[in-house]
């Protein structure tokens, strides 16, 4: 049985069904473009998983930081957050930091672009030779660049950095991709940056993707010099929100944070000093068509408590490393176009947007989930929520 | 507004609907059983995301290590791969990694339980309390058993780790959850454990979940003492397959395998000796109901590569951290229970077996991408399936 | 010229001086014996390097936890420390946090051993083999035992860990080396049992040091899970310690701890969790004759602050990974026999001992700095004693 | 009794002699000048630790690439190592590896000044404050450097790095410290750069030291972006020489260069891939007057190996992260002193031919201890050596 034989889903399915004996009606029951999703997202493509989607919500936001890029300030806003899950309590966990955030003013959130990376390895013979590729490459950026960028207009080299060793030279090249997530893009600009290297230097590409870029995987590499954009979020939390919406106080929650997020990371020699990064960063990828493997990377960052004088609480999350886009991969399916609309981020134009929403999102889970394990309801909320046993 | 106030998806799609000013029709069509959805995997549920399933496969899998818990010696079999995937190329290259490994003979897995962990972080006094509370910890494992077992009958504490400082003590509980991911049950399960020792030793619970899980983020911890499921998968390619299904030979893909995997993530600072693990997991585990956020620690691991004498190559995965479930969580609804069907692991006694299959389908998926790193393919199939270019 | 043609230091530093044309009286004055310290210490000596030594104390130590391992308790017990140094302003730092906490009761101190390790690797087919080997490792650990142990009377194996790959095994042995720090015997001791491996399950040595013991490179591997004797260290500092002797408060050396020794270590990726134990653990085994390459491990660990409600600040340390020893290696030399009688822990017995005045001592480095930071005189210190301006 | 009421180091010797019933002729034999170490280098001096040196070589060694900084090709030297230690069989290991190499016609080294840094931590009050501080210091690069250098002539400010969270900035001031190690002067440039910052953004100093340097910690910040030089050096091992000095092939050393510094460090989350690069920076250290506690940062690495054609062996070691000096700290002692004489790098102008040499070093350290475990011989050199059994 080869599946690529058949042109549709449909025929697919059916062969399938036929040679394993079973039935798979639900899978075969969907709505989006099968043409276009076989042919674009998903070979073989038999069906969809259906992932249902919860809201979290209204969530206020204000961007009052100009970003970098577009010189343009975001208005304060509130949105409702689209989560595909299928773990029970995590919508109403997100629900209530939103709460949190909305009701004592919204979050802040400020999110920079870095650029997607793509970091091939090369062969060199020796030192001598690694120090000729290096002054080559360091004085041909603009040349490399005009290469690179040939394949597309939404493409743009920001910069490129060099580490070598005696027979290997690995290097990082950084795209602006405008609202792409564009891995595509940048794999196929860095070929051909790669070809114009091996052809005037001597220097001999061994793999396009030396995991010096890095791909889906956790690293120091992304954490410390970044990937994709880095968000930044934060909120002062009041008082009486910390006690009539979070059940808890400022010392508690300072308390959980300090001893789970930094000394308790520490203990387990992790990449993630946070409560819950990757719940949040799943479900809104998987919803709004993200590449959910990016997961690897989205879950390291930083969170930080701090208590003021007052009984306050300032809460911030630091996402060194979110590969997102608005246009492109899954974002152009049917459910995934309307998830994103629902934020008011589909289409160009707006992928600065959505990374601040995705910061404060993510901020909305770290306050929930470090308030909920402060007070003791963490266990008791998997029990009602996570279970079904309402 | 507020969506909790309403009862169906329906409802609180049409209300979200009116207040944004937008149509969700995709979101709202599904065939997933709302009732258990909505109460048990997502509040304020809408509807769902579709997100593609494409098969790659058949995949031959010999089990032939007797499982180190059962016993029992799974057969020799073939099984497709449903991978929910919007990333064009993913199936395709998978696919391809099926083939080469089928050709080969199919690939030997082997999965060993771990336990499912949760490391809840206590308050001490000083060294002298938490000297105590180890000791009383060490000498009291059966009582805690008994306890943190008394609400599940699917539940067994396998062994705990103690880590203290001054004024914390980390405590890291092991539980067989037999066919279940089991995170839920574990919290419970902790958080009577974990009551028990504040009442016997004076400690105080700080949180029941402190990073010493760890959680849904990459971490040293468990990738040395593991977590969940450690699985290996490997093959022999040979000369005749790495040349017809792979284009390329074995010097090749080690001279990839060693820059990229080895020196490459070395020189990143990541935990991720590999090509793409992450890609793999994630789409087997939406299509399966997984946890997704699970990516952030499954992305970690090595993959070797050893150049036989006869010009074969001998190449392996190892999944340190690996979190699944064949019951509960996601595993139940539609779409889901019908992708864990088409791997023959649905409902009980069947997670070792799927874990087993995760990893050969892991290792398919570096054998094809590192074959293709290796003969320089990579962007020109980006370009092809990636962007839709046929 | 071959310098092992001459028998005595004198004869090498006179062909040596003629070949450079230089004379090197100051290397040439040295009052240890040179028979040994040629033979068992330094091939080809020439003579010695002369590093100031200055006292540091008394550092007043209670040791009220019983040892795990001898289950006596230590008494309270004041301390001059002898610190091996030429950076300016170093004794005078630990000088004055051994003042702090002798004036605020004292350090209570605890090691604990772990056992010194070795890790080799080995050689094996495929996943089946390495299962087998690891089953009879598992199974044989006495028989290990008891060929390891038999070149030596000082020697015990205390456990083995095994982790493998498809083609490759990773053990590792930990020991129970007495009071040396034992690395020439657990060499020693692993390639016996390591033959004994080779032997009896086919598995083939490829180094009986596989870094997976791991000597002398920091690693997570050795941070948690221990390696060597891993110690704690803590004292409460009384308000007026922390404003007569420290010049700050409990809440300026607190916001310095979590922002430098914490976050700091977070953004930076590192191991060390604190502020200077590598100053303190160089300077103290190159005093004692310890190996200071262990200084790459020994700088990991993590210290805590505490404020209290009454305004006494807690501090602890935590070293994961500390290798020393009271005999064998350097510690019979002249000089540092001497230092290990200024802390009286020369020869058999002591090391235990000698580990909780290394923690105490590190403990006074980091209360030292620490405060010194919080009120912004670390500068001028350099300037005054780093410097030589006094 | 408190020993800084004493000018002399025979008066404070005297005292504690008197005070602990001991003697400590040994430590108070010593010919360094007296006043200028117990001002410059270490308080509260009672004599000295002689620590053995042992001399490895001739190492031949050629720089045939142009330094960076001076433009100036060091010419090919033969060097002859002092090496401090206790620790028996490493300066015989040493020295085989240095055979090794200058038969096989010398090593290629070549240093890199990165900078010596200091990385103060900031509190700012939100995010807008952080993203105002950010612009103000990249905008203020020139005038933070005429600040930081008023201090000193030998003092130039090359790059800052800033880094932000909510509440906290990071930045991190790289310095060319010309031929000193240079902490002592960057800190004090560094206190009055950070004081600047204060004043004109309102930013608030916690500490002038937060970690961010990130100082005598292993750190992936200091891997991946490089402290003080980054060093290369590489050989290419003729057939010959692995036969007959190093008793191995090029097979056998690849093997185990590859199980135990990539594999084996993978397995262990180790930043030090490779054998032994902290012995032989420790030893160098010691005996030339260099900070050890830097061995915490030095010991981190990659050392490659690939095997020829021919039968020959490349080989090559990368220390990213080393912080020298010929001039200031422990240098100007007398033993140091003629220590660096003999390597021909006594004062200024001479660090970066410095760091070649130990780059050299460290690849002959590494040649030797790979070559001897891969051929089963180090458990057999530390019965003859390391325990005086000849």
């Amino acid at each position: 049985m080869n599946l690529r034989d058949y042109g549709l889903a449909s025929d697919r399915r059916t062969v399938l069904e036929k040679e394993l004996k079973l039935t798979l009606p639900n899978i075969g029951s969907f709505t989006l473009d099968e043409k276009i999703a076989s042919s674009r997202n998903c070979e073989n493509m038999i069906g969809v998983a259906q992932v249902p989607i919860g809201i979290a919500g209204p969530l206020k936001v204000q961007s009052s930081i100009h970003s970098a890029s577009s010189g343009q300030a975001f208005k304060v806003q509130s949105y409702y957050l689209p989560l595909a899950t299928t773990e029970g309590a995590l919508v109403a966990s997100v629900n209530r930091g939103c709460k949190a955030i909305t009701e004592s003013g919204g979050a802040v959130s400020y999110a920079y672009r870095v650029g997607q990376t793509r970091g091939p390895v090369f062969s060199v013979k020796n030192l001598e030779e690694q120090k000729k590729v290096y002054d080559w490459i360091k004085k041909n950026e603009a040349k490399l660049g005009k290469v690179a960028e040939s394949n597309s207009q939404h493409l743009k080299l920001l910069r490129i950095k060099v580490r070598g060793l005696s027979n290997y030279l690995f290097v990082r090249f950084y795209f602006n991709t405008e609202d792409a997530m564009g891995m595509n893009m940048v794999t196929i600009a860095t070929q051909k940056a790669s070809e114009l290297i091996e052809k005037e230097t001597g220097a001999r590409l061994i793999s396009v993707a030396g995991n010096f870029d890095i791909d889906k995987k956790p690293s120091w590499l992304n954490f410390i010099n970044n990937r994709g954009f880095k968000v930044w979020s934060e909120v002062v939390l009041t008082k009486k929100v910390l006690k009539d919406v979070l059940k808890t106080n400022a010392d508690k929650f300072f308390e959980v944070w300090l001893s789970k997020c930094m000394i308790g990371s520490a203990m387990s020699g992790s990449l993630g000093f946070n409560a819950q990064y990757a719940n949040i960063i799943a479900a809104l990828f998987i919803a709004t068509g993200q590449d959910p493997a990016h997961v690897a990377e989205a879950s390291m960052g930083i969170t930080t408590a701090k208590v003021l004088p007052n009984g306050n609480l300032s809460v911030s999350i630091y996402l060194p490393d979110l590969s997102i886009g608005t246009v492109g991969g899954g974002t152009g399916l049917a459910t995934q176009q309307e998830a994103l609309s629902i934020l008011g981020v589909a289409g160009a134009g707006n992928v600065e947007k959505f990374a601040e929403i995705v910061g404060a999102a993510v901020l909305a889970g770290e306050i929930s989930l470090i308030s909920s394990l402060s007070e003791g309801s963490l266990a008791i909320a998997h029990e009602k929520l996570g279970r079904g046993l309402r």
